[in-house]
């Protein structure tokens, strides 16, 4: 495996297309495999550097993940990009491993009432699947990464408030158990700025660079924000979707992933390099469509287009005006 | 005239309301007189405590705005509310104060281009009219309030990129001409966070409590995420607009206040008191719809509703359980 991230500036951030994955399983319909290595093509051609490509789950319970393993083969044939599946347990890890993927990220929820709901297993089962997926990564490919992805860490529709100590509790157990980080979700869209500042604060302080990503949703509009907050807590990767696709079916009423468009024009235009070319990744939204042609998409940057004298963070960074 | 803003923390925020000026002058239709005056009680109800009302403009130029002095009139039966009116000129300054409103709001476009375009004067005959207000209403209202909103302060749909140094230089301008304060305006959804943070710290820094409030438009989705720097920059006035209604009908492309409830539910989120009722405040939809039946309505908490578990900041900061 090549070293997907070289040489990235500590201001820098990575956005993790996650729409593949977290739209695709979310909408009803399956989109057709060239049209989903047609988007993933488009993204990469527009700088994207770590795609979620796909959930290694049983058909019968996700049919739009079907194609897993072919799409994650053909993610793979990019050189330079981080190709990432989901796998919600030993099994889907197996599989996923066996396609030759990059990373796996496994979620891990926060709220005991929501994971029974979503994977009828108690957080303790679950930190006990993470060890066995370690395990078996390390048995059979070893320079994969691991991610612990705490979902509902912001609160759950299910259960309400959930303890900041039972977030950090279990993203530490998720480390002790062989996942190289544990990143943080806002699953159900609850999370504000401040909660979000606190959280990753907590995180970091104690896994330090094992601290994954943010994964933050747009149900309240506060997408962006909780991203400018974890920002500033020191998080520097954060998981988007192209047009805000997708959300948790799982969660009653929690939807709208963060717009990755939205997301790139704020870091770009705060002068934080994203390595996406803006105007390209706009451009990915035809193939998203091609495939999924009665989603709606939404984003506010692909309506109101790019400013007047818009230039990407590199030029602003290579000091010409701005 | 009443003091309308007592014993607020130094933590806590103003939120001014200005749809029934801005977004009620960026639509077609006209909402009726009793259907504004609802609306402004609803707001009221809510908890709202500042509310630019009216434009003070010729009606056969703005005929929405026909009723300004009417309409004021009622919002001033309200005790304890500020009630605010934009003024582009002296003589709607002299309608203003005549009509016994407690505050002026005056645009001032940092964007020599945009000034030309949205009222035919330099910047510097701009600065003589506020000159020109503030000695009228030292003459006949003495206690009213004069702020400058510093509009295309983050950049310009005509003329590009903005100097922050003729921002900075304008606001100064401004208040020595006799404004009590000047305010920072996002008219064409430019702005970004590490810009925003930048300019509110150094107006401050020059200003100290003669700068005013923040404008944000949420055009390319980061009305929140500026609001939030703004806040951490010391701001803490913030305008937004029930339903997202208007923007600015001068500045090509440019769209959507920031939505009045999803910025309230930021900050009530963090703690930070707004004294607004988030749930009256959905109401307040009601009659805003009402006297607007054909016009969109914006925002993700009205969509998402209040999650479970939800505590306004005022239970919070009590101690609470969160």
């Amino acid at each position: 495996m090549q070293e997907p991230h070289p040489q990235r500036s500590t201001e820098a951030v990575l956005i993790s297309e996650v729409g593949p994955r977290d739209g695709l399983q979310s909408v009803k319909a399956t989109m057709p495999t060239h049209h989903k290595r047609a988007w993933i093509d488009a993204l990469v051609a527009a700088g994207v550097q770590e795609i979620e490509v796909a959930s290694f789950v049983p058909a019968r319970l996700l049919p739009q993940m079907a194609d897993a393993a072919e799409v994650a083969r053909h993610a793979l044939t990019h050189p330079g990009v981080c190709v990432m599946a989901l796998v919600p347990n030993l099994k889907g890890a197996e599989a996923a491993l066996h396609a030759g993927v990059h990373k796996l990220t496994m979620p891990v929820s926060a709220s005991e009432a929501h994971s029974l709901a979503n994977v009828r297993k108690t957080r303790e089962q679950m930190i006990e699947e993470v060890r066995a997926i370690a395990r078996l990564r390390d048995e059979i490919a070893p320079t994969v990464k691991l991610e612990a992805g705490i979902s509902t860490a912001f609160g759950c529709t299910l259960q309400g408030a959930v303890a900041e100590d039972d977030v950090i509790w279990l993203a530490e157990a998720c480390v002790k158990a062989g996942a190289d980080e544990s990143g943080l979700s806002d699953t159900t869209g609850m999370a504000n700025p401040a909660q979000v500042k606190r959280l990753f604060t907590r995180l970091r302080r104690s896994l330090g660079s094992q601290a994954g990503a943010a994964h933050m949703h747009n149900t309240r509009g506060l997408g962006l924000a909780n991203c400018l907050a974890a920002y500033e807590a020191g998080v520097r990767t954060f998981d988007a979707s192209l047009g805000g696709l997708g959300g948790c079916p799982y969660a009653p009423g929690a939807s709208g992933n963060v717009v990755t468009e939205d997301l790139v024009f704020m870091f770009e235009a705060m002068g934080i390099e994203t390595g996406i070319d803006l105007a390209r990744l706009l451009a990915a939204r035809l193939p998203l469509s091609a495939g999924l042609p009665h989603e709606p998409l939404y984003g506010m940057t692909p309506e109101a287009g790019l400013p007047k004298g818009w230039q990407p963070a590199s030029s602003r960074q290579a000091g010409l005006p701005s």
